[in-house]
């Protein structure tokens, strides 16, 4: 085993840390308070921070492709991706978030050319974003083969009907594309009935129902929506892939996205940390320090080993999936899925808890991440279902013995 | 150990239970809705809910004299609490909720005659709302010494100065007085620098900086606001009990306040529990029920020890403050303080994960019912605060042993 | 709900308290003195304290029978029986402990008059030790029907063949019966497949097969004992109650043997906490007491918390046997079978810490309370299967809603 | 981060497989037996399986020096280590066993010639033992400072006065050599006061007081002892490095020590994984296999995940140690020193768990796992005060800023 960082990354970080501390953090109050003003606009200093990301040469850095982008493998990525982690709309700056990345891959992987030229090069560029609409309010879609949005063949065209909810970035006023997963042939075998469509927002027939909040939050300008869609009429080319191919292809798309979760988590994690440690050094409560109370310091250093531990095991993931491939590392992914949010939750949990009340509110962004980390106990599939296959496949060694 | 009801207690349920049943519950998609209609504006149906529980005879139930009310002790009052808490506004339906509650046995307790007709009255009447002004963004607040505000005695005035955050309640539309906590004499003893004063809202001086958010949720039409005084004049006979009586005055406001956070906790807790088995006895996934999970039902029994354990904690401490006092219930009271918020949100954190997504949003009332179990462990104090005190107590028994 | 002790506890109490003090605590170094002088041998000192005890009318407490005994009820006796858990071999001292009382109970239960006079009557005198064989090491014996040991009806006589282990007290120098579970119809329906019977150690075919020990203690002079059976023959009339009802005497005995294990933890934890109390105000660490370090009073605190919780909840589910029947009362039964030995092993863990590497020898007595909390959270059956009880009684309440 | 074993470990790593395979797992139940039979030698088969380790090569494994051993980094050897770990007595087998390992280190490191052919070369050959004497029971070892034994320079020798506790090995039948540490200047500064001392066993006024036991278990052939030394008279050439270099061997003898138990722990854990999975595949309950509940499941997944995470972090503080040393490395090894025993810890919870009440027997081993797990929280000082010196470093970094 050795630790260092890959020679790409040694060479991209540097950058990558002077770009966040001349441009992002000074820019976080700025962000807020453009958002403030008015809640479903682009802050304006977004796209001020993109050109700048673009210029200096930190762009699309999630991406393998060495054409497109700076052909980073995971485990070169993983340690950029978790410095853009440590503010929450960093990633965007330097067109590496979620959900737009995973959707960026799906399409550098599945989709044709027509469909690539109309739609991953203007992601590419930062131009629009995406959503990805798979989860549907009433099946558990945990299990994918669950959805029941319908995409029916009606001559040259699909039509779609269904309604999908916890759509993130459906609201983003740049949103101009959505990938929807449903059911071409519900008689087919399990994991063959279901495809995936390119439907662009503005198609008759998508209402945006609803905005959710999570927890009370209501992540403007990206949002998280109800969407119904009602006779949406899409053309056939739009279909990506071919009939029966969305099971697959929703696979092939969680893995890497959740280890770039995962990765971010980690920075976030960071972060939380030096925003205990800051508080705690600076705080006086009963005559001293908060630093100087023993119960804080078993916590913060109980911080430091959880995230020591995690982020090793997401780099050995990033290891393994540029090794071996995500499915040959499914329970890595799935590992890190279950152990890196919770790890996150509960160092935000204590780092809210030195913060005083203040710690609940907006003025240190505390309660915010831990929103999102609690979320991720939930996005792509609860916990309890990775859990689930990581013990499917221990237990499996032992599946041949006798009792 | 007698475990059932007092006598008292028996002949309130029923009724209160039937006003839930008949008035309350089918209140909440009406009170939300109101809500969403115009944010800080009282919902129209609380009035007439509260009209409907005063002609109920289900009013003013926490105050233990039976003149003014029931004359209900606190473990009388403690089961009808409980039920109360099941819903985030009944308590106000029955002019039971905090911090008015509070601060209306603070007036009953300390305020003279004037003072009591002034506002105790409308109080309890249901007129008018009112809030508590101690915490300070600047000092550590659960040390009730550090607060700063000053309190200057100027001729027949007092002129306050100062800045309070978390103030719950400021911001609610018939929210008409605040009991001000500051320092009259900073050179006195520590314990007695502190004053209490009643400041009406509209005082020349007073302004609502912001409405701060607990994980997003604005809590309207009550808020959380951050207020700053400046050269606030009021007459010296606003002054509560007299100079230096101010730290007295606030231990005796938190003692029961806490109790009854804690028995509508239990409710708060009982509902996710009910709320968890319902969906899981509801919702498929993977082929069976949820409820046929053994990881789920770990939880679920898990989760009923810990509401009986707390619940029969509460009463005990209720209990003894109706017996000894809450002075000599004080360890009490820290328990619970410190073990039932934490319970219920533990047993929220399982009831959001069964729900998917949805368990964040609030179609559920859990992600809001969690933030406020959540903030309860920094209200009044943070957690460690109280449990220090506990060892403190506990440690005294052996302080005289020689080594 | 009234805390209080019970009249007929206020008064047995203080007695109690005072022969512990006279003569139980100064007893202890002497009785392990003088096992380890001789393990297999019942210390001299342990006749002397009975002798004590039964002349200061301390004597089977436990059976709430008034003629035999002193008639407590569960409610009356829970106190006792805590106090007399402060101190491993005190139950013996007041002939109240396991698994006699189980036992005595059983034959007061369900034994007829003949089988009482032989075995009761001495076993109520204290002259005698019992043993209850029902566990086996080839079948998960936390389902009672799964015994495989056969007893079958020879002529006037029964013959039982099989393996039992776990079976405690079997090694007891006094110990002279054998109450075996067995099963008489294999055929029969699943419940009605077992019965009980009367089997003396002495009788030909009964050898112990070994001595296990719990961790590294072999609990001498009682120890739990790997039993086997072979063709042992007794007469017909050693049959409890009559064949088919094993199943229901198993459930009779084992209700109220969980709440005894959980009334004497209760006393464990107090202990361990009192040791952990003691022992952090006179040891100095870097310069201070360990009482003065904020991460041990936060456990401190904690573990106070832990035991009001749990004794309350062991005290409820006294009143409810008494009240309702121990039927009635399984949940409560199973939520403190889950709950208090956890909570007393977490205590005692806690307490080790603070006493070093002594904490786990044999100078502390921490370590083998530590082992036998962690044992009850498997005797009777495992946690997990009690849990899965509860948790079927919760969700029975919502079983016919619509999904 | 690369993940694969370096060269050496592969190519040492199929060799051990299959030593561990041929002739350690199969002389389990043997060592057993023939321990049972007398506990205070050393069983016969040891000698047997030591002489073919050696032949195989695969002797002093974990020493760094390529002349006495085969050089191996503390990376090289983790991965060994780890495997040797599954088996209590397998250290031993190939001579790196503790706190042998850690004394041939340090002897390797301080001592002079005449010392090192005297007594390393012996240990090195594994044809005696050794024993590290530095715990007392009057005061918190913890702190090293804290040690009140005495050596007094008298003419050409040196007079020790002490007593000392927790000493493993001193029993062993082949242990002849102690490293004591004590004062040799109670006047000195703080850290120059203690030194180290080479004391035969045989020495006039070296007593062993008794033998402790680990929650029972007496460890033999090994034994933790009491130590009394009463005028112990050595020559001064016995005193290693020089009077007042005491703490600084001890520090540069623990670090490497706490790193070797943790790879060690890391095998104990997946030994116990793996047993747990084997009973649960074979085990029926209520119907099914073990391996079908949930929340079984559950815990299998998490165990999995704690070993991959402790795994990691270990190996990591190996490349540290081998790149930095290991006072840089102190915050990774007292990260380890924390996080891994409590890993194990818990595994074995689980896995004692789901074994019945046979868990806890001598039956499986997951009973003294336990134990030994349970004391390295303790042993090398408790993890609160390695805790603390993570919070120290992770502080210190902010320590400068302004409030």
């Amino acid at each position: 085993m050795v630790v260092e960082h890959p020679e790409k990354t040694k060479k991209l970080m540097p950058k990558l840390l002077a770009f966040m501390d001349e441009h992002v953090y000074p820019a976080e109050s700025v962000y807020a308070a453009q958002l403030d003003e008015e809640r479903w606009r682009v802050p304006p200093i977004m796209e001020t921070l993109k050109a700048k990301a673009k210029a200096a040469g930190l762009w699309n850095l999630f991406l393998p492709d060495d054409k497109l982008a700076l052909g980073l493998t995971n485990l070169e990525y993983a340690p950029l991706c978790e410095v853009m982690g440590r503010v929450p709309f960093a990633p965007e700056v330097f067109n590496c978030n979620a959900p737009d990345t995973g959707n960026m891959e799906l399409l550098w992987h599945y989709a044709d050319d027509a469909q690539k030229k109309q739609w991953l090069t203007p992601l590419l560029a930062g131009e629009i974003r995406s959503a990805f609409c798979m989860t549907e309010p009433d099946v558990a879609s945990s299990d994918a083969t669950n959805v029941e949005t319908s995409i029916t063949r009606d001559g040259d065209d699909y039509v779609i009907n269904g309604r999908k909810w916890w759509i993130t970035n459906a609201a983003h006023p740049d949103c101009t594309i959505f990938i929807v997963m449903g059911k071409t042939d519900p008689t087919a075998a399990r994991h063959q009935q279901q495809s995936q469509i390119l439907v662009p927002r503005d198609t008759p027939g998508v209402t945006i129902v609803r905005k959710l909040s999570l927890f009370g939050f209501d992540d403007a300008p990206h949002g998280h929506c109800e969407l119904l869609f009602e006779n949406v009429r899409v053309p056939a080319t739009n279909l990506i892939l071919g009939e029966g191919r969305g099971f697959e292809i929703a696979q092939g798309r969680l893995g890497p996205g959740r280890i770039h979760h995962c990765m971010r988590q980690i920075g976030v994690a960071e972060r939380a940390l030096e925003t205990m440690c800051r508080r705690v050094t600076s705080r006086v409560a009963f005559g001293k320090p908060l630093a100087e109370q023993g119960a804080i310091r078993q916590q913060i250093a109980q911080s430091r080993i959880e995230i020591e531990q995690a982020r090793l095991l997401v780099l050995k993931t990033a290891w393994m999936i540029d090794k071996v491939g995500a499915k040959e590392a499914r329970s890595e992914i799935a590992m890190i899925k279950v152990s890196v949010p919770m790890m996150t939750q509960n160092i935000l949990d204590r780092a809210m808890q030195v913060h005083g009340a203040g710690g609940f509110s907006e003025d240190y962004g505390l309660s915010y991440a831990w929103a999102w980390a609690r979320a991720l106990r939930m996005a792509d599939g609860p916990d309890e279902v990775h859990a689930e296959g990581i013990a499917k496949r221990e237990l499996r060694k032992y599946s041949n013995q006798s009792s």
